[in-house]
């Protein structure tokens, strides 16, 4: 069992517009929605892969209400959110069907009170008893504490579960510091912690701010590694057209699933940057192509070496 | 007790965005909610003016639940709408706050089925007894014939009950032919229903289509009422600045309020303008200021004269 972690749960809803006109009014011609937050996609592509997984967090109101309806329908993926007193954010895709581009309109999402929060820490401690691994992912909701995620994982640490952080920011920086077994930034989440634009020399200074290992998103040209085992570059065979939303997560995904499955590194990666390829070209935002993903596995370049990086 | 009937209900929600840009992604500072879909706008300013009233149409769907919890929490409006398989729509607006402006999103509706409507029917027929007039307001969902509003005034009309049509395009024109006891088209409606550009000549034209009286809807320029027994011009005392989101629906539950309450014509359009200016000046859209209700009221101007129109 894999336990995934979404403090600030969404449900995810797209919006298909012919043209999006600042102040103009707009038929939207296709409605679809889905549980969302970094954790809960993470969570349906390790599902998807065959894992069991827990997913925890916050939930509250209709929309927590609706997203835990659409959860239900999701096999293999456990529902351990809690509730609280505020109501689950929306977030809104408009799509413009003339360009493709997409617009975002985020809710902040609900307002968790500090006897919420000290209910998550107990409950999140009794789900970390025989997990395999955690994964703490996303943004922080209005009223935690941003050393909120430095906590969780020295929990973990504690519990001698293996736990990888996914956000940004201050509670990256501060997570960072309570020494997670792995950390996924993307280059601007790399640059802001470290001051540097090099993504290796970032990668390397952020493992020596804690954190075991570093795989950086480089976007389209894949993932860099730095590992106590060794640094490695793992680029997709190709350009990939599509969605990048939910890419990341599905690396992810691809990096949980190979550290429990004890795969050698350039296995992971190989892993996490094809199913990340394979969720870009798929049609459906944050989907995975299953066939592109099987095609690609073998495609993806691995170079590196292994060592102390 | 008045009927108001909203066959495609929607919960409004108001996004605050710092400056909407097409293709970014923003944090949405404030989310409000509030039942809509013209009827329930009209019912609500009706309520508030001490009418007793029932809202009827349709409602489905997590969207359709929540719009109903909102609507238990409104004095004076019983709640006697339908239930269907598909789900109420949304509708966002976001506002601008750098420029004040609006960008509005509607979901198109839920599909409405031949038994729903059928049941509609039925319902709304027997909700016709013992109420005082009713108001037939907004555009219709997927899957209603263009004929609905036409078939629903001969129901009323033959069960003796005032009925006030206040939609648009072909649902309008269909409504017209079937002698409605009133009609409130903006100049824009008007344009596209008979072709005149004229609001006067639109309206008399409007009346020869068979609508009993018309009341057209000049924006700042106030009501231009053409009715069996007169002609009235009816204008705000000065330019009220504001959102005028919903002033529409509060000029309908003016005039609504004024057929039940048997006022003269002239007073009927004063209550409607100055609640529409009212509603304008709100600091929530759709709202109405009571006390800048109450003082514009005796500053109406009423222009025109008894006798056929």
């Amino acid at each position: 069992m894999i336990l995934t972690v979404t403090l600030n749960t969404a449900l995810d809803i797209t919006y298909r517009v012919r043209e999006l006109r600042p102040h103009g009014s707009h038929r939207v011609s296709e409605v679809t929605e889905r549980p969302g937050g970094k954790g809960l996609n993470v969570a349906r592509v390790l599902a998807a892969l065959g894992h069991e997984v827990t997913v925890t967090g916050f939930t509250g109101g209709p929309t927590g209400r609706e997203l835990q309806a659409r959860l239900t329908g999701t096999s293999g993926v456990v529902d351990a959110l809690l509730p609280v007193s505020g109501t689950t954010r929306r977030t809104i895709a408009v799509v413009d069907e003339l360009t493709g581009d997409t617009t975002q309109l985020n809710e902040p999402g609900p307002t968790v009170t500090p006897a919420e929060w000290s209910a998550f820490q107990k409950t999140y401690e009794s789900l970390l008893f025989g997990v395999s691994a955690v994964a703490l992912c996303g943004s922080l909701p209005p009223g935690l504490p941003v050393g909120a995620y430095a906590g969780l994982i020295r929990t973990a640490r504690t519990a001698g579960v293996p736990v990888l952080l996914d956000t940004s920011g201050e509670p990256l920086r501060r997570g960072v510091a309570a020494r997670p077994d792995l950390v996924k930034p993307n280059t601007g989440e790399l640059a802001e912690l470290t001051g540097s634009h090099d993504p290796l020399r970032g990668a390397r200074d952020t493992r020596r701010r804690g954190a075991h290992a570093v795989v950086a998103s480089l976007g389209a040209q894949g993932l860099l590694a730095t590992t106590p085992d060794g640094t490695w570059h793992a680029t997709p065979p190709t350009h990939i057209p599509g969605n990048p939303t939910g890419a990341g997560d599905s690396a992810v995904a691809g990096l949980l699933s190979g550290l429990v499955e004890h795969l050698p590194w350039p296995d992971r990666l190989a892993r996490a940057v094809a199913l990340s390829a394979a969720t870009v070209l798929a049609p459906v935002a944050g989907e995975f192509d299953r066939s592109a993903y099987e095609e690609l596995l073998g495609r993806v370049t691995v170079t590196g070496e292994a060592g102390a990086a």
